[in-house]
């Protein structure tokens, strides 16, 4: 049996390397450029050139390596291929075909938020589980589904889309989706600062958020002091993504949800007052499902990439 | 290989029952009674005493067969043991082992609805697809997610329980789950009986329903007249049904949807009016996911419960 892995984790500006054991030892870790002049025609090739150097460097034979993973910011179907990315200036590639007859290694692939979900389930928040949902809440909202220990990447490479579930009628701006109302304008980082400027503009009970622009940290340091508007405000992002995963656990019942993501930095209180607001919502069998912060950062990707190609 | 397998489907009156060959064809099918005296003691003997009988019957040895499938009205885990069942009067089961001990056949064992989508997978409305959500419409709302050609059973057992998805805030009377706005509430027989009871109450336009109480049937057979009122209920009952396979293909991205139970009946209709607001709601990438009716009906629970012992 090979003794190590690779896991790739592509971004729009920098690609995330990682060498691990099978076992899910991290043992090395670096970053190249992501080129994606002339439609992104050296991302591949950069990544199987990185990955051949790195087996030279550690004097590690290719029969002793189970595969490469990469996580894509992009819809990715379950065969490994993806119609598109637009940060990487991407049409359709078929990766496993691609990445493969340019390492010689067998290749999968996912979509990155996917990924980072299966990489908090092998050495994360999610350790000990085989049936996860991960919650990534940064700019926007991401999302991963594992079933049984595989990620759920859906017809259209859409599994985990969670950010484009509807779950507010009276939104009249548009997400980035198109639709009106997703859980990504409500519970992402802008989502939050969004609903600090609706609050702050119809309530003029005192508050220590101050500033042109409050961000989802400025929401969540004022709460953790005791601030009565942050607290209308984290309550209303909390009864959002609560009642959400109350859905999301009536669909696919998972034995944990774990947040991720920038805005999952608020830490315990956060956890806290999400869990309030699900336990509220969930049907009965499923009021107990456990909610945790994801533990692996920005590594997710590379350690969910990896474990990709472990079966 | 065996050539033979049983699929069971176990309800609160009597027990359905098929043999079927591993390929799908149903060779013979009979119902037994569901005796739920004395805490449903008898039903597992019942069940292993009617499979027994049938295999002397047809002269079927038990190496030839495959196993024994059951579809169960309650929580069944992906391990097969159910928390319990109220309509058998059942407490904790573990299926597989007592079913197991009785027969003397590998046993597996679902939850009804999600063997019901299994059924539809293997021989009814969504053959050809590994990815399935099934909707069934009948007194409540049930549902069966199908990935990658396997029941997601759920962590407890609630996986596939789409009737409890919140989708409407204004409710303010209870759901038999004890939540408020369940898609059940909105989109079941009795759901659309009751958005018909609420519009026949504020609206004067003439109508052709009648009578003291209006059920789906009469509501889509008076849309199919053309008739002004039943239009606005049907379009009511669509927009919160397929909003809701929008939010659901975000999550899961299933090839397809099979929608059936008694008010899928109404046939195609129904489905044009789902479908218009499902490609209204859905993300780009899943706009063209198809929308299907169910064609096992009442079999699809036997078919499912077949399905599940073959790997």
């Amino acid at each position: 049996m090979a003794n190590y892995c690779f896991g790739i984790d592509v971004g729009g500006t920098t690609v995330k390397c990682g060498l691990f054991t099978v076992t899910g030892e991290l043992v090395d870790k670096w970053e190249i450029k992501t080129r994606t002049e002339n439609n992104g025609e050296n991302i591949l090739p950069d990544i199987a050139k990185s990955v051949l150097d790195k087996l030279q460097e550690k004097g590690i034979e290719k029969e002793d390596v189970a595969g490469v993973g990469i996580g894509l910011p992009g819809p990715v179907k379950g065969d490994g291929t993806i119609t598109g990315a637009v940060n990487l200036h991407w049409g359709f590639h078929d990766i496993p075909t691609e990445l493969g007859e340019l390492t010689g290694l067998a290749v999968k692939a996912g979509n990155d938020a996917n990924v980072a979900a299966l990489g908090e389930m092998w050495r994360g928040g999610g350790v000990g589980y085989k049936n996860l949902i991960m919650v990534t809440l940064g700019t926007g909202v991401g999302g991963g589904i594992i079933v049984d220990s595989k990620v759920v990447a859906g017809s259209h490479g859409a599994g985990g889309e969670i950010g484009h579930v509807h779950v507010e009628d009276s939104i009249t701006t548009p997400c980035g989706c198109g639709n009106y109302g997703c859980l990504e304008q409500v519970a992402s980082a802008t989502g939050i600062a969004n609903l600090a400027k609706a609050e702050l503009a119809v309530n003029d009970t005192p508050t220590i958020m101050k500033g042109d622009y409050i961000s989802a940290k400025t929401v969540f340091d004022a709460y953790k002091k005791g601030d009565e508007v942050a607290a209308i405000i984290v309550d209303r992002f909390a009864n959002y993504l609560g009642a959400a995963l109350a859905n999301f656990a009536a669909i696919v019942d998972p034995d944990v949800f774990v947040i991720g993501g920038g805005v999952s930095k608020a830490g315990p209180v956060l956890l806290e007052c999400v869990e309030k607001a699900y336990r509220k919502n969930a049907i009965s069998f499923c009021k107990d499902t456990k909610i945790v912060l994801a533990e692996l950062g920005n590594d997710a990707g590379i350690y969910g990439s990896a474990r990709m190609v472990i079966e």
